[in-house]
């Protein structure tokens, strides 16, 4: 009896043990769940839907209320406020000034320059009213009919035609130009599919226009921005860019000729990354802006205008970042180093804490931006996973056995590789191993882009690789919009641009078979 | 004769000299004229004037085609930026992040809270189309008729409602709290009587909206902004302000407290410069908003929204220009120091330039914003009255004197006084005289303000002054919206605040005898 009650006692406590345990298993599949639950979607599975998923998970931005206009979330607007600050530093060593241009255009303005209007009409938002009022029978609030506009408002698209109606006053003699005006401002076009970042009713952008007493100087600043550009997206997004202009079909509305860089994503579709363009005399024959040159006869002005907006930030979520999240390059990163301290209880918190603040001081010094998360409501392997998704360049990850051997545990989230250093002249380490990142991460997108770039010589072989591979296809084309056109319909590809330094040679049309000189660059484009 | 001869002789040599003399005066005179001509109105003639042309005339600013929206010209821009860095370092500063909401708010969102929506639908700019299109008999651009929203958008006045609209997905808990947002943004209000800066349809401004799990908190957070307004409107405009709330009829609507600086101008009218209200809950009832606290009960959640704009540009302005044109307080000034070379020759300028440029680059050094102007297309009459016009603080102007005594002759803008000083240490001595200009300017404007503050106990002498001499006029109210509004009718006086320094002390109300325990701030206001 007293064999089977101690029997018995085993059995339970044993059953009682195994059960704590599973218990304790139950919980930290739960606290895991959280984040597993929310995993991203695998570029491999659907790259779209990564897309869409990594954009909101990562805090960038989400979709609001109003259709097809976002909301920039905080993590999202550091990373544009990043952008601008290093765009506007460009834009102002090359000498132009920043300015500010109303947001309404009135509509008469819009017909003034023909393509313009053409270009622009079919997305427009119109402003028809100035009041609204309480409705005297169902008390709803509505827009006051009486408040009618005389003349209807168009919320600016793009300022060319606003922006010349006042230079129009500024501009006299040859001595009032150049006039190198940029503008940093929304803008609305009424699109009807829209995406996050790369196509919004809303986005923010810069604006350059500029007013030239030549040709030749105009010609010059459109080539100098469209270099600016170049530099920006390579050295500061680390997104490899082909220079070019564009054929006809895809030219700015009013434009003579449209400069522009066009990156490479990593489902094989290209994107515009920015745009300069010559515009000619257009605009101020449209808004008959005359001036006096140096021998005394009037003329008409030269023009550019410029622009890079939001859409960057989807190009450069697109380019870099992988299925873990974000990867950012360092220079655009908002904060470049996290510290996550591995530690029990309050002790060896407080041990930690002693190590990393001064730690965090020497990087500071440096300028290199450092989040201490030092939070007690969420697990390493949770934040591990947090500053992941958010593409933080460098973790550092510090606990007892670190705090013993004067060492620290360095991840890049570039390559995800770890590795073991000593705490001595770790800042000195980091900020290299930043370069590192910045200089990688570029790397690996030109290389990217030159496995996935193809020179074709036959329709055959052209439609195969778009339909199939995606990438650049560089191929002869008969420089005619009709072949252009015939071309995007069957394949729903476009001349993304004709490259600058492309090589002079004898070919064939893919299309026509008609004589071509050069290759141009084709791609199915965002 | 050969007497008479000699005689002739000086007679024709007195004379040519003495014409000589009179054309060299005339070709003067003519040089001055185009200055001369475009010189400002005085204040003291007419004030109003005087500010409307000292905006156009300084390039800050000018009005555009677009009914009561201004085009911001560099030079203003320039100020602007030079604001936007100071607050946008004290908001980081303070916790917060900038973020981007949409510009086009539903109308349905105006009505969900009554007393925003009637405080701003009598401003609303509303959009009702999204497209134009060619008309098929006149050719012309229309609307597109067909193009119908099905819900009106209205152009931002204030984004409380968007905001709240969005903060309601993103707060669930206490721990989703505070949030500290602010947004650098263009707003438009339909204001039928504009004024560049002061009162225009559209105008940038920066808006902040934080979610707060207590009203203690929010309290909090509302007496911080109105602090850091203060904090920035003394001590970089350099122009004081009387911190305070705002009496119930001049509240923000949909606010429960407003808090607000004033400031006064140079007319004797106040200037609103920026305002914190305390929300409540009010927002998060309309837009249903609610949290989580640490005991598990839900609660709506608690608001504030600050904001201060391009009208702080126009306050610059008033405060503590003159007669001959801007006076910018050193820390919001585009250049600190223009160097003016007097000089016959190239020669001479080329020695100047050997001189200047070191100097220069000493000045740069130490954060001094510098620009030689040594343009040999205007004289240096010229370049010092426009230097003086667009404000610049330190003029140096070096000749061949100069040179050979190794000096320099520097003018300071805020006294227009003049000293020849050695050029060994110059760059110390101009950035203490950037100090002590910054400083000077705001004592002048404080002893201004001392000088036009009144305490009054009747209403007659409280109509005299608001009548006839203007400025602060600190009297007891009984508390009443029905007291104000008569003084207001009466008078055009209101109360611009209740002051947080109040003194209590036991008095009457001037218009009604009926018992006050402080006394507020009156004045006719901008």
């Amino acid at each position: 009896m007293n064999l089977l009650f101690g029997y018995i006692l085993i059995i339970n406590f044993v059953i009682f043990a195994a059960l704590k345990f599973i218990i304790i298993i139950i919980k930290r599949i739960t606290k895991i769940i959280p984040y597993m639950a929310e995993k991203l979607t695998k570029r491999a599975e659907n790259y779209s839907q990564w897309y869409n998923e990594l954009v909101v998970k990562a805090d960038l931005a989400e979709n609001s209320a109003v259709r097809g206009s976002m909301v920039i979330k905080p993590y999202g607007y550091s990373i544009w406020e990043k952008v601008q600050a290093a765009l506007d530093k460009m834009f102002k060593d090359t000498g132009h000034s920043n300015a500010y241009f109303p947001l309404f255009i009135p509509k008469s303005f819009f017909s003034k320059e023909a393509s313009h209007v053409d270009g622009f009409a079919k997305e427009c938002a119109v402003v028809t009213h100035y009041r609204l009022k309480k409705d005297e029978n169902s008390g709803e609030i509505i827009v006051d009919p009486e408040a009618k506009l005389e003349e209807e408002l168009i919320v600016r698209p793009t300022s060319e035609t606003i922006i010349w109606n006042t230079y129009k006053n500024w501009i006299q003699s040859y001595r009032d130009l150049p006039i190198l005006i940029n503008q940093w401002a929304n803008v609305v076009r009424w699109e009807m599919r829209t995406r996050l970042f790369l196509r919004t009713a809303e986005f923010l952008w810069q604006e350059g226009h500029t007013a030239h007493a030549t040709k030749q100087e105009a010609i010059e600043e459109t080539e100098r921005m469209i270099n600016v550009y170049a530099d920006f997206v390579e050295n500061w997004m680390a997104v490899p860019v082909i220079k070019g202009y564009k054929s006809e079909n895809e030219r700015f509305a009013g434009a003579l000729e449209t400069y522009a860089i066009e990156t490479l994503m990593q489902d094989g579709k290209a994107l515009q990354a920015g745009t300069s363009h010559f515009l000619g005399q257009n605009f101020a024959k449209a808004f008959d802006v005359k001036f006096t040159d140096k021998t005394g006869s009037l003329d008409h002005v030269w023009a550019t205008s410029w622009g890079v907006s939001t859409r960057l930030i989807g190009a450069l979520i697109m380019a870099h970042s992988d299925d873990n999240g974000l990867v950012l390059p360092p220079k655009l990163a908002p904060i470049h180093v996290v510290i996550v301290p591995i530690y029990k209880g309050d002790d060896q918190l407080q041990q930690i804490d002693e190590k990393v603040l001064p730690i965090k001081k020497k990087l500071e010094e440096k300028g290199i931006s450092v989040k201490y998360d030092n939070r007690d409501t969420h697990k390493p392997g949770w934040k591990f996973a947090e500053y992941e998704l958010k593409g933080v360049p460098v973790r550092i990850a510090i606990g007892p056995r670190d705090i013993e051997n004067n060492t620290l545990e360095i991840a890049r989230r570039d390559t995800l590789q770890k590795e073991i250093k000593s705490q001595e002249g770790i800042e000195d380490y980091i900020e290299g191993l930043l370069d590192d990142i910045q200089k990688n991460i570029y790397q690996k997108a030109l290389n990217f882009r030159t496995e996935n770039t193809f020179k074709v010589d036959t329709y055959e072989e052209f439609k195969d690789i778009i339909e199939n591979k995606g990438g650049f296809v560089m191929a002869h084309w008969d420089g005619t919009p009709e072949t252009e056109q015939k071309i995007k319909e069957e394949t729903k590809a476009t001349i993304r641009v004709i490259p600058l330094d492309a090589v002079e040679e004898e070919g064939k049309c893919i299309y026509s078979g008609n004589p071509s000189k050069k290759r141009v660059i084709f791609a199915k484009a965002y």
